[in-house]
């Protein structure tokens, strides 16, 4: 609890509490809600979907009603305006700021149109999986038209004034705005276009043959449990699991679970997969458990949760220093299947940059090209500058323009995400947005430890681990994304870092074979 | 739904409808409850319990409170009176009946009994797993004083003027009294007791070389989840998974779930454990979806689902026509492990009555006396005759009069089950009467079948599991236990059935070698 024993509360003291006792309540629900979902993409029977489906609406409705219930808004309404609330950033202040925006937030919105979404994403994820199998855009259209519409009527009731998509945004990045974003990431993509080409056209690319042999699941397994051990993530609180599109869930401030997948002739999948999951789990359970789902002990947003993810996958996990740590303990875990290669062998296919048509199977550059084309389609579609009808050519026009190749089918172009079929418009940015805040957390990181290659090639990650305790994962939702990575790294959002990051850690890879 | 679509509905209709929808949405709460606890028994990392007991107590009250609801009470008050109650064991009034009974159990119960309950039965089970560990009776008593002082608190409130056991027993067995189960169980005892002495001076014990023999546990598993398949457990509506007590539990209409354990140097443990849970299942999954939550899609009583699990598991599992068809299936699964036994070498070894400690690993004839003692024991306990301080020296002196062998210590005494410290009293004597119930059926499918050996031999189980869905499945809770095992088979409720299914099998095996 929030306050010492023995000492006697203010009234307010009081009401703070039992404000906080209140939105506990509702977050052991949500807790419960997240194992009904987590079940039902790892251990559910075929058969018992619809019933599920039907489960997880009912806890979201009492979910939905305990949010928007009016005793919380006036608990609220007062608790702000006392002094508690004085520092915005203090953790007294920063609770009663955030779930008083939460709770107003949730408050704009109908219960009609709430269930009307919830409804249509339900019917957009299953017509999508069925049309992407099918390569069939006619029969996913409509569902998209639906959705888009459903969550720009939610926007105009969020908004109070400025862009329609910056109401979605702030729901996954808190106090980000378009405007600002489109310059940053306009920024990122003029460094990031003829980096891709000039590497495309280098002498020396990794051939990737490392990658192509084939490793049994039961090694793999094995490999992935041992980095997530290394990296620091407790499997005392949390376990590792298999599922067809890897995620990160919190069920408990002491139960953060993660899962991924492996395939037998492609490593990186179920390697890469589990670190950057680690990354988000260790996140989680660095969080404050006695804040547990109160804003100091809740992810800062869906950039920074990102930002620990891709640090621990890319910025440490696809290093050089990295890969000469674990060359030889992962090749005899491996029961010595690379025993041709070397730790450069791994690095170099590691590091491999290809422009290729599928976000999910991207290198660390173009992944940047893929989120900026569906961030630009997203935002013209949510003011209706583009319709749904265009957006497949629109579509592939830009894959042509920014990654200099176009997609043969919708298959492999605008239906190959789940998020527009999810309604999770204004998600997308928060990709890239955690690999600029990476870059900038890396560069702090290794200018505070000091030795950073020295310290990452005895695997000894326990430092970095606590660095970012420290100045991310402690902070909690008490400052908005962009201001906790001012303060980290005494840095404004840039592009730059993660420009000369790329450049310097991949032209020399790119020059000599 | 319990109406054809296009027919006007009457008032009552419409108040029968409303009514089961709120049972409906109660049972869907629930099933998310029972998704905790086995997440809690399965997956749930170490650290994560905590959590997750506040969750299941927070659930609970939430059920407790719709349970126990006045407008449920007002509805069902209502229908009761109505022409659709007339026929209590039609759909509509078994429904009525039933569920008006439960609310009236229910809400003669305070909240803070159940709360009291809840709580000590929480703390009972983690003190009885670290007395159980430690061999520590002193430390448990405490716990097991309070949890028989608060159940007799609950019998007190339920009673109508009988018996204070038979208000607990009602709860899992319905319609059952004390009385007339002493005397069939005193029959019971009558009859088992020679016969376990003769077999124990038989000439020609089984050796149990068989189950001695190590198997790997992956082929194991292989093993068991064949066997499922073959009886008719549904895997598209259902899974197998492990843990340390082998339970049963159902999530939904379409998704019931079991659970075993395997042990590498005992075969028997994962095998016959899992054709038990399997027979849990296949009743779970027999009964009729389109009224789940209700009487009519309900299993009659623990008795009725255990004489499910204990058919599938001795009846069949342990018959010699069973082992003629599964062993050369097996001990190819097997790898060849048992290549130099024979069907009959296995058969034997499943049917060895040797008097021990343990319940859990006791055979078809011992098993019932464990049953016995549990049931003569807790019947003294709360009705005071007998005092929580002398049940261990009571224990001890009854294992001595009934099996001829006595406990060293309290492990292997009364500390080995789990089901007081967890507040089951009432319990045990369902799972004698899973016997007593699956002899009388095993007798009706034999003649009804026709050739019953032949089948079994064969592996065509379909017409047994027909049989069942039919005559027991199908019927839910809309009778009584006892009624429905007599309408099923025409007798009425005997311990001869079981007794002379016994003598008929074992005398020949203990006699000749």
């Amino acid at each position: 609890m929030p306050f010492a024993n023995g000492i006697a509360m203010t009234g307010m003291e009081e009401l703070f509490a039992k404000t906080c006792e209140y939105v506990r309540d509702t977050a052991r629900l949500e807790a419960t809600l997240a194992l009904l979902e987590w079940d039902d993409r790892t251990f559910r029977p075929a058969d018992g979907g619809a019933y599920r489906a039907e489960q997880i609406m009912q806890l979201s409705g009492v979910i939905h009603q305990r949010r928007t219930d009016d005793r919380l808004g006036e608990m609220l309404g007062e608790l702000s305006a006392s002094s508690l609330a004085t520092d915005p950033h203090s953790d007294f202040g920063a609770t009663i700021a955030r779930l008083y925006k939460d709770y107003r937030r949730h408050s704009r919105l109908s219960v009609e149109l709430v269930q009307a979404i919830s409804k249509a994403t339900t019917l957009g994820q299953q017509a999508w999986e069925q049309a992407r199998h099918r390569n069939d855009w006619a029969s996913f259209q409509p569902h998209m038209e639906t959705i888009f519409s459903l969550r720009r009527r939610e926007a105009e009731m969020l908004s109070d004034g400025g862009p329609l998509y910056d109401s979605l945004l702030d729901h996954y990045e808190e106090g980000a705005r378009s405007q600002q974003l489109s310059a940053t990431l306009a920024e990122l993509r003029t460094g990031l276009i003829p980096l891709v080409q000039s590497l495309s056209d280098a002498p020396a690319r990794p051939d990737g043959r490392a990658w192509r042999r084939n490793v049994a699941k039961d090694l793999q397994r094995a490999a992935s449990r041992w980095v997530a051990e290394q990296v620091g993530y407790d499997f005392q609180r949390g376990r590792l699991d298999e599922t067809s599109h890897p995620f990160c869930t919190t069920l408990g401030p002491n139960d953060c679970r993660i899962l991924t997948r492996y395939q037998v002739d492609y490593f990186p999948s179920g390697f890469y997969g589990t670190l950057h999951e680690a990354g988000h789990g260790m996140y989680e359970q660095g969080l404050r458990g006695q804040w547990y789902g109160l804003p100091p002990g809740s992810a800062a947003s869906l950039g920074v949760h990102e930002s620990q993810s891709r640090l621990w996958e890319n910025f440490i996990g696809r290093s050089r220093s990295f890969w000469l740590w674990a060359f030889p303990k992962l090749n005899s875990i491996l029961g010595g299947a690379w025993h041709d290669f070397d730790a450069e062998q791994t690095y170099r296919d590691a590091n491999r940059v290809q422009p290729s048509l599928i976000r999910v199977e991207a290198d660390e550059v173009t992944y940047n090209l893929h989120i900026l084309i569906r961030f630009e389609l997203e935002m013209e579609l949510i003011t209706g500058e583009l319709s749904c009808a265009d957006a497949p050519q629109a579509w592939n026009d830009r894959y042509h323009r920014y990654l200099g190749i176009r997609p043969r089918d919708f298959r492999d172009g605008i239906l190959q995400d789940i998020h527009w079929s999810a309604g999770l418009i204004g998600y997308f940015p928060t990709y890239t947005l955690g690999n600029l805040y990476a870059a900038q957390l890396m560069r702090t990181i290794a200018r505070d430890v000091g030795n950073i290659d020295e310290v990452v090639q005895r695997g000894e990650f326990g430092e970095i681990l606590q660095w970012l305790r420290e100045h991310i994962h402690c902070c909690g939702r008490c400052y908005e994304p962009v201001s906790l990575i001012e303060r980290a790294t005494g840095q404004a959002l840039s592009a730059q870092p993660l420009i000369d990051y790329l450049r310097t850690k991949l032209d020399p890879i790119h020059a000599v074979g």
